[in-house]
């Protein structure tokens, strides 16, 4: 038996065909090109899962990573931000008549969730939070070895953790993801303040951006420190919250920002530690880098199709 | 069939004979007498359930609710606050070797948990959350029909979602709960403020706690409405969070506090509607008082013992 994936993002769509012990066996990859209309991404979609498709074997099924928010339970995606015209297209529903496979349709943290749990660092983990950390700050939560779903799959919305500022309410990834790294910087370089981000950037503040600012922490200029720190610490308070509300053994961190490293990490790391109210929460808790390369979103969609991670349906 | 339920609070301890339908058919209770120290307790918790033990029907089990710190997995009180030398008490271990019938052990929060969706608000759901404002600030919630317990049982800990207040880090129950209204009500109170408070408490600070400002509130006191309010509007913050978290079917609101109930309800309500980030979180969700009485926790004890929402042994 084979397993089919497909990763839908905004600028490329990558298929895969894997065996049951999810190894990828072949891949293949495309543009998005988004700007051409739904319809004609869709016909990518299936091309690519055609060409990807093995010629003697049979298929289990089609295991979909999007970007969400998305309905597991029926398979719509609903209004992903970077595919502009793609509004509740059921495309678990199409590509079932399409291919006569049974096709799981999964937001991309929670894939890369099923993907780490399956090979990469919270194997065999029952309790695990893969918190991934990007333009936007998401997650998916395993709990007691199941995916946390919710009654309409719109849980484990990290992102919109609540935090007051200064009394006024705001959200974590308004204040701790990658475009509040490069406005803040930007609001301070317009300030005057001294930074190595002038000259990394040419001037040109249209460059600096969270992978800037990460570099120039790096490279321990005070300003961008003092960014990614604030953001660590941000970060550390919400990852308290979750520790405090699912006791899970392991907490992966994934996305483009956790690149960033000790910077971002340590404060991160500080402040949970400071903060958790009863030690037996950080006992033997591991928090760990995520584990898996370019493959994931491909593993993770493939192991949508597993019934012990599966989507089930609701009652 | 038969199954015995137990309510171990501080200050009383409540037995009671409930049938399969999770029908309470005979109570008593006794008080705890925690100052006379573990033994005397255990001894009379054995008592009370040997008065309501049934005769000649055999018994299911035995559901026992307790205050927390505790670890459902193994049975073990670890620490509660109110019974001062309970550290580490195998209580479900000593009462099957007592008893010779399965023991199990839930929070109150849990156990409350357990009885609203058995017979209370919460009736039939799969996804819901219950959550008890009282002197602290306390959860149980079911995720797809299962408690959420963690990997030791120490999950679900609402009260110390992280806040933060003029960059400083605090917990919800720290700000929200009874002792912090009373607290607060205080210093002003000291500072000067007029209020009805004065008059209600005969001068006497010692008599200002959380029910009387709550009184004070209803009674249209600014100083009382004030500090009930912003207490409404961080437990807000919090539940939002928790929408985005866990997509529930239903809140349910217990707890002395909850008793308050406009002053303190409609500020949570304004700004979960407002925060929310997208309206599926709330288009069929239902925020609702307990609907349960006195007998919550016996019911929910009992419920322990009902394999669907039972405890299970961690891998």
């Amino acid at each position: 038996m084979r397993i089919i994936a497909v990763d839908l993002g905004g600028t490329r769509i990558r298929a895969a065909c894997l065996d049951e012990g999810l190894n990828v066996l072949q891949r293949r990859e495309t543009p998005t090109g988004a700007s051409e209309g739904k319809a004609a991404v869709l016909g990518r979609i299936e091309d690519l899962i055609t060409s990807v498709w093995p010629p003697e074997i049979d298929v289990l099924g089609i295991g979909v990573s999007s970007p969400g928010p998305l309905d597991p339970y029926l398979g719509i995606v609903l209004a992903p931000p970077n595919l502009p015209d793609w509004q509740r297209v059921p495309l678990a529903g199409l590509l079932e008549r399409r291919f006569a496979v049974p096709v799981r349709l999964g937001k991309d943290a929670n894939v890369a969730l099923l993907a780490e749990v399956a090979q990469g660092a919270a194997r065999g983990c029952r309790h695990a939070i893969y918190l991934t950390l990007s333009t936007g700050i998401g997650a998916g939560i395993l709990c007691d070895g199941r995916m946390l779903l919710g009654r309409s799959g719109l849980a484990t919305e990290v992102g919109s953790m609540m935090l007051l500022e200064n009394d006024v309410a705001t959200r974590l990834e308004l204040e701790a993801a990658g475009p509040a790294l490069a406005r803040q910087a930007r609001l301070r370089l317009a300030a005057g303040e001294k930074s190595l981000l002038r000259e990394m950037s040419d001037g040109d503040m249209r460059q600096v951006d969270a992978a800037l600012v990460g570099q120039a922490a790096q490279r321990g200029d005070p300003l961008a420190l003092a960014l990614v720190s604030r953001a660590g610490r941000l970060i550390g308070l919400a990852l308290t919250s979750l520790l405090h509300l699912f006791n899970p053994e392991i907490v992966v961190i994934g996305g483009g920002l956790s690149q960033i490293g000790e910077p971002l990490l340590r404060p991160m790391r500080e402040v949970v530690r400071r903060e958790v109210i009863y030690e037996g929460y950080t006992r033997e808790l591991r928090i760990e880098l995520a584990a898996l390369g370019v493959d994931v979103s491909l593993v993770g969609a493939a192991a949508l199709l597993r019934s012990d991670y599966g989507v089930r349906k609701q009652d």
